[in-house]
């Protein structure tokens, strides 16, 4: 991982970030990624039932898997907006398109904030104007403070790599901080946004799984607190100007692309977890031992959903029956004998959790936060 | 309900609540029921995989349907104490037994506090032979007050009824407060405690009906932090001394009895909701309208343990977004066009939300809280 990581660094992607009046505070609300030549995109979204209109859009604008901007707003989440936030997010499109000389359906959406309130289009469509005219390689840390709700700072990464003597470049960004349990469909926690950019030549096999494979253990193994958002997105453009020998799935360049991309996905979702609303702790939860993939998983984020584990962790607490408990509610019966739980002293900032079920082979690591009074302040007056 | 509600009020029925030293504070800490003559019983215990020591032995007592005696224990749950808290747990009630002139079997175990600490048996062997010489009529108030943990209130109901010209009368205490989401298997919340005596003549088969649906709508029903407990137990003792016709299942007497007893149990339901750690308001939760009662019932405890819709609550904030991201959650997809959601003003000690799906004819009550900073605080601490 470099220093300077943003979703520019990639060749041939422009992007800006500026204030058109949705947040009171001033604060940036609208972002941009325009990539100058068309790319191979994908996306992954949340497995709520209740979607959010952008990614209706986006989903829609996806079927060709190509795209060569997003448009992106924070402040609000044009979600249960019924007809009207559907012209609204395909309003954001085609504006976008028009304006950078684009086809609608390469141009993808994202939104986050509130949710069921109406879009003021009337200060995002001048908003988009005026984002399309500012597009440049510094405009992505602009984007990077764009996206973000109750971030505290800002989450971005970056990587390179050689394939074929070439070096491909991968940028991304994301933002949190609450509503945060993605299951990106595969996706289901926060609005938890996570944008992508990279100039690999890669066939679009090769992307999907990519990028299926490096969330599922990075932003699908995050809990803030439980709450599957409506709008989780995660996108991924990549625009063959790093002009490497394509990759293709399952290739030796494959798994280098994807070890990669795994890598600024779990340096991601970890930040995402260390800057959650009101979190003084970031908690690892690795379980060992169990049945199956999935109950590792599940037991995991038993644990991590927790009120009483995570309040126990805020307050420097042991209390493993909380554990114990979380376990057993999910079914998990625990061998006194052969269970062996292990929790870091909790006076530290960060903690780690392994539980050993001695029940089969399979194991699973999870990344949650602790549960504090900041928590419940930052949610009480949210809205 | 009458004024003066408690677990001796029904015919034969003693009780106890004494200081064995369990207890730091030096408040009540060891409880004792005791029937005068030999009772029917049946229970509920949590539907948690981890089952604390004391409910192993009950249920092992319960084999034979009768009991005549339950002794209990605050401040230590016995659970995940391996042989030896099994070994305490069985010591619990046989020394009870020995001391009262029952078998052993004829005495029920339960338990609620801190997991995974051995028993003080020092301290709870004389505790149990002082209780035993001590259980009078006057002794249920100090019951209710031994089994507490966070409890502020007492928490006790009475009903009388009349069966066959005969009144009988059913008196019940409970305990909350936090690990509050039962499903007693049916039952899975909090530590949820809860004894209910009555003088009935009841077959095994009716007083088991009768529990099993009383408690469906009432403690299986309510939520806390959707944290379930190893230790939720409810039980029955009916001990025939109201002289009246049997109560045989599925007779008019059977259900009159059994509305009286779900009488009882909702009330104690609401009061641990009420008095549940760091509360501040009561919150009723209806779905109306779902596919079917499974769907109703998971609809209502998404939105009753969304971490977001707690706090939006306890700021009073009106947030209908985060009602909506809990149904989606769930897989309910919403129709914008059937979909209301009627939420009472948040200012209120008790709120109403009403769901109004429009896709199907199931309904569903739950019960629950919001989440107070006071509440993390509680849980930071509690050891």
């Amino acid at each position: 991982m470099k220093e300077f990581a943003s979703i520019t660094q990639p060749k041939g992607f422009l992007a800006a970030g500026i204030s058109c009046g949705l947040k009171k505070s001033g604060r940036k609300d609208l972002a941009l990624i325009f990539s100058q030549s068309p790319a191979q995109a994908c996306g992954l979204f949340t497995a709520n039932k209740v979607k959010a209109a952008p990614l209706l859009v986006s989903i829609a604008h996806l079927k060709n898997n190509q795209a060569q901007a997003v448009i992106i707003n924070s402040a609000n989440a044009n979600c249960y907006t019924g007809k009207q936030g559907f012209i609204d997010a395909e309003k954001m499109a085609s504006l976008t398109a028009e304006t950078l000389g684009l086809n609608n359906n390469d141009v993808l959406v994202a939104s986050t904030g509130i949710i069921a309130k109406p879009l003021a289009m009337e200060k995002i469509i001048p908003g988009i104007k005026k984002l399309c005219l500012n597009v440049s390689k510094k405009g992505g840390q602009d984007a990077a403070y764009a996206i973000q709700t109750t971030d505290k700072c800002l989450k971005q990464a970056l990587n390179r790599l050689k394939i074929s003597g070439k070096t491909v470049t991968i940028g991304a960004m994301a933002k949190g901080a609450g509503m945060i349990f993605p299951n990106l469909k595969s996706f289901n926690h926060a609005t938890m946004l996570a944008f992508i950019t990279t100039d690999a030549k890669i066939s679009v096999a090769a992307l999907k799984k990519a990028l299926e494979f490096s969330v599922d253990d990075s932003f699908n193994a995050i809990t803030v607190d439980g709450c599957m958002s409506t709008n989780d997105s995660v996108l991924i453009l990549a625009n063959n100007q790093a002009q490497n020998k394509i990759i293709e799935y399952n290739s030796n360049d494959f798994f280098t692309f994807r070890n990669a991309l795994n890598e600024i996905c779990k340096a991601l979702a970890k930040k995402i977890v260390m800057d959650a609303e009101g979190a003084t702790k970031f908690i690892q939860i690795k379980i060992v031992g169990a049945k199956n993939a999935r109950l590792a998983r599940q037991a995991g984020f038993s644990i991590a959903n927790s009120a009483l584990f995570k309040t126990a962790c805020f307050g420097e607490n042991r209390n493993l029956g909380r554990i114990i408990s979380a376990l057993g509610s999910i079914g998990i019966s625990l061998d006194e004998k052969k269970t062996k739980i292990k929790l870091s002293p909790l006076d530290k900032r960060n903690i780690n959790l392994d539980v050993f079920l001695g029940q089969g082979k399979a194991s699973s690591i999870v990344y949650t936060c602790d549960f504090s009074p900041e928590y419940v302040k930052i949610n009480a007056g949210y809205s």
